[in-house]
């Protein structure tokens, strides 16, 4: 079997997720050609050869420019923060590489379209881990819609609702415009913009209203702050600083087909770590997901006989039937978080190697279609009218 | 035990559930006074008699005007479709009577204001049917909101959403502006604003955005429409009349106390019958219910220790410890929809005697406050734009 | 519309549950001849004209024997304490009325026996108040296995589970032998024994094994003990008495189709009010069934394409598709436990007609083969072996 | 850091399990030492090589007895079918080696107790892949009744029911007595039986009653049969060959501490994939978990005020406050079946190390127990009587 060489640049919480993918894979895919974990780039200060060792990259640079040009170099997976996706992503494209990136694609919407620009010219194959399309029930969901079983689509519901900001949170990056581009906005309605249309397989053609809102505006300062530094328990010092990205924001829009839609991202909403999901209406039926029980996609069917028409709620783990699971564990022997991650990286090397992903892979192009949601919805909150998509490019 | 004399008028769906609420109330409740279902109105065509039979109505009427003003009533209720709740209502109070009122309380926001200037001025005692503030689960929540369980309310979202009206059900009363107000947003919304404005202790101060969308436009033209027919299964003549009220309506909204709220309800949400729930998160504590399964709220308790926080499922049938349920059955033998009303007439009863009921009664003003919220977001789904509630009177 | 004269004899919890079945059976059902509620018995202390007062009674009586042979009842209802259900029983049946009783129907296996011949021989018509197969979900689950939708049923598992009894509730009448008979084994056990029959429409040939335990064996002694007392708060005095029954009783079954199964009945199971359901595996299908959400059945169709295979949350509460729903509220407009009563109530004043009931009605004779379970599994935990059921009779 | 040699005896599917956890755990944890994953045994027509190469075995090996006699192996990991677990088992014991051994520890109960006091006298550190144990849940759960939680634990209701084994399932390994021991008895009920003695930190002491059953009786013929065959969908020849082993066996028991339980496990009850679950109710608390939701656990805090009681879903996966969790991913993020492997990979390198685990492992004398239990269990079926545990030994 041929080899294919992965560089990555960044590390971090993101960086372990991709590392193990790239590790995993081939133990448990057939994949056309076997992935050799290369070179891992990190700042001097993160200690590259230390996350090398851990997870059992070959090389390790502090020389992010030469590792995406280096010839021996041939996909180049991005996991720097957002605001830092821009620069190595063009660069690798400019060299001839294929590009995986972090989501959301980029901080800006002129960064994400000339990302998507520069891919398209050169030909190379890109994606972006918006790796929830690859949770099997959220790849069944989009198998059943474009099978026609929920018939037109009539509503749309998304959530992403997390409950980790409260004010003993301390001012990591994540709450800083300048290094994350937004708050809960970039953060976690990106993702239910990109599952939503993977999985209705329909554009947002209107925001119809949004409100965004920052609960907590300032918190305590930190000194070398990093991502990891919550998980440490770190309380940062007495002095407060401003937080200068959103905690929610909630739109309306509508979707080509008709459907209505409303989205909601959250950093405060106690009680809710995780949830990550959607409720899709059709006139046939309707679907219910949640990442909180990843396993399980909730289906309605409208067609049964009434008398026993129900949620039904389907244990996406059947080797012979549901996508990826064959790769993985016997019935109802679950999987996680980590193993979208594996899946993505397993169709992504289909994808470079001429086969058909499992489901359709979000490109750089897909990402942008998601930033100028993003943005019109950003802009609808600001300026207290909807939006027609067509005014954001 | 002195007794007190209720005059119902109107039948129909409705007139089932206050009949039964009457007949009900002081089998299970201690009244300060005994009810007496004294008499019932209905068009001559609706067999008032057979009515008053079937339900124990000592007297059937044709003519409301007679009803209302006859000495020997003490209450007037009131049950006739949307658009005829402020006739009889104003000269109930006009003729000092105390009026209960089907819910929304009228057909237009004048006549919303107009009844409860009336009823103020005129000193009776009103209450309006937004009966699901006397499920036990939501009385339960206003308690524990009050007592300051939530902590400070960030997020509220709220649902209504049904599935009954696919394109095979024909153009019945509720479809048709004249007749019915309005669509989903007054059967449906109604309930969920008053609901919030209860269970938060809140007013709604914006509405940020809104959508009101009919996907089915035309539907099967009937001669002698009524709620009945769909339930008897008529389904119309080959002809198609016009829908002129909304299907669905969605909007954004924040409260007094600055939390961001959405409301959504819909008539074509496959999968739900009858979902009409909130979630409220607080920065102690969250609240959630779902109407399909009454008997239960949800809380979680942030201030809890760490290793055991999660969503607690509270069976809210204790005789011993949640509202109304010691009147009813002993533990966990479930209550239904029907006993939202019977506890509703047991606190009008209190109300009336001077008593305290066991939650706030929803009164003429409450409901013309609910009525400011439904004609704001429809504005704002008109027009587009975000409105301020203290432009709508 | 002729009328049918009912009596009932005894008070008590289940006297408020039977009188409500019988005041609003004729007010949503069409009953073919419309029940009077012509005299309650009852005990001079417990004050019978207090209590048909309320529940609407037209006569009380301190002389059960009077009531029973009174030429102008047709139906006598029977609602004492286990101990005192034969003699009114067998009275009434020897004066030719058609009798109901609660459930279990006897204090004695042999008591039970007498009746069911005793009826059988005087051909009256007889129902036994097992009122959970008339909750729509349960009735449901019976039609859908005798429409075969299970296939060959291999496991039944069947458990009520309540958690009132921990030792703060002193020595009330249901703590001992001679007035209850038994405890959670005739209080519980009876109910799932004849929900198994009846939903699987097989009968148990063995009991395999049980055990039978009372945890707490000593409880507060009170003075002039009721059922009622535990609801008002009462709390026994210093002095303590002898549990006389059991906590607790597990037993392991085989059902006459080849189905092994497991019933548990207990007191003390903590977090578990009325947790009153089965499960039931057959080789096309599983339903599932808990009163604690008796609105909801939960069926698994293992003849679906396996992709979308998964429990099925069926709401049961469409009034064209689900038993007695039509006669209720509209869709997912939640019924409750009374329901059950009324449900009954209507199917019997079916039978004594002459018509076919919605399902069928738990006779005298069937409870007889209930009681035989009882007693045939409190063998077996007595006498720690197997007992085949041919050999208790 | 030091490094510690593991040999692996055996493939197949736990073989994966096995191979991913010394391949995954030091990436994840801080292990005292690093393991080093060195030689893999397999048989040749299994083409170890082969295995070796995708899971990164440094060798592998057709020879187990030289692999279990070589200096270089620090720990031996034995994954070979049950009635070949003791021939490794013992001579790695006898050559002073740890040994880590897939369940049930045996095919026979002798065979059991010779290699648990085998390993006692050499003093080598021993495992049992009872890996449920190392869910985050259910050492959670172990931990909360260790700390008093629940009281005095008066219920045990433990299950573990799939439903893979339908007719159309051929004459596989695991239908064979002589190869697999036992079916689902000792396949299934062992997992319940090590987890509930593991959570309530009791021994059982009687089994009161038991029933086992074969519903499919014989299955098609296959050649060259492998676990793998099944999910390769192999449907076997014309040809009937006989089941030797159970297909469900329930028993009752009671536990040291007074409990009273009941066990099931099952391979034909349908809509259950892999439930393998408990629920424990004591006097102060109550817990449920079910392995199809393998990140919850439920708690029903009987302590806290009545009006909020109810079960908590705990979702455990807070890295400060849940087992393990520290090492994998953040809030709600949830793992999967395997990481219960890489857990307790952990957990025995740090036993092997002199360090305490996060939660007692299970040793060769822990799975002796457990067998006991399988034993004494098979016999109450058999005799159809109740069984002292001290008669079995």
């Amino acid at each position: 079997m041929s080899s294919i060489n992965v560089a990555m640049i960044g590390q971090g919480f993101m960086g372990r997720s991709h590392s193990n993918a790239w590790g995993q894979v081939a133990k448990f895919f057939k994949t056309p050609a076997k992935p050799v974990m290369h070179t891992v780039f990190g700042q001097e200060a993160e200690n590259p050869q230390a996350f090398a060792d851990n997870w059992g990259w070959q090389n390790a640079s502090t020389d992010w420019e030469s590792v995406v040009k280096d010839p021996k170099i041939d996909v180049v997976d991005i996991v720097t923060p957002n605001f830092m996706h821009a620069p190595p992503a063009k660069a690798a494209i400019a060299a001839g590489k294929h590009v995986a990136c972090e989501k959301p694609i980029a901080g800006t919407l002129a960064e994400a379209r000339e990302m998507a620009e520069a891919a398209n010219k050169a030909g190379v194959k890109t994606a972006v881990w918006f790796c929830y399309r690859r949770v099997p029930a959220v790849a069944l969901a989009h198998q059943m819609v474009k099978d026609g079983l929920l018939g037109d689509i009539l509503h749309v519901r998304a959530q992403y609702l997390q409950d980790w900001a409260d004010e003993s949170v301390p001012l990591v990056w994540r709450f800083k415009k300048e290094l994350a581009g937004s708050g809960a906005h970039g953060d976690l309605n990106a993702h239910i913009i990109d599952m939503t249309r993977f999985v209705t397989g329909e554009e947002i053609t209107e925001i119809s209203g949004a409100i965004s809102e920052t609960f907590i505006k300032k918190r305590k300062l930190m000194t070398g702050v990093s991502a990891g530094n919550i998980a440490a328990g770190l309380q940062g010092t007495e002095e407060m600083g401003d937080v200068t990205v959103d905690d929610t924001v909630l739109f309306l829009a509508r979707f080509s087909g008709g459907a209505v839609a409303s989205f909601e991202a959250a950093r405060q909403a106690t009680g809710n770590q995780n949830r990550n999901g959607f409720e899709i209406n059709g006139t046939k039926g309707s679907l219910k997901f949640d990442f909180e029980r990843m396993n399980e996609l909730n289906y309605y069917d409208a067609t049964r006989p009434r008398a026993v028409q129900g949620w039904t709620n389907i244990m996406c783990t059947h080797a012979g039937d549901h996508p990826y699971v064959a790769n993985w564990w016997p019935d109802a022997h679950l999987i996680g978080y980590e193993h979208c991650f594996t899946n993505e990286a397993y169709d992504f090397l289909s994808e470079i190697a001429g086969e058909t992903p499992t489901v359709p892979i979000p490109t750089f192009e897909d990402a942008y279609q998601t930033q100028r949601v993003l943005e019109a919805s950003a802009l609808s909150a600001a300026e207290k009218h909807a939006i027609n998509m067509d005014d954001v490019k």
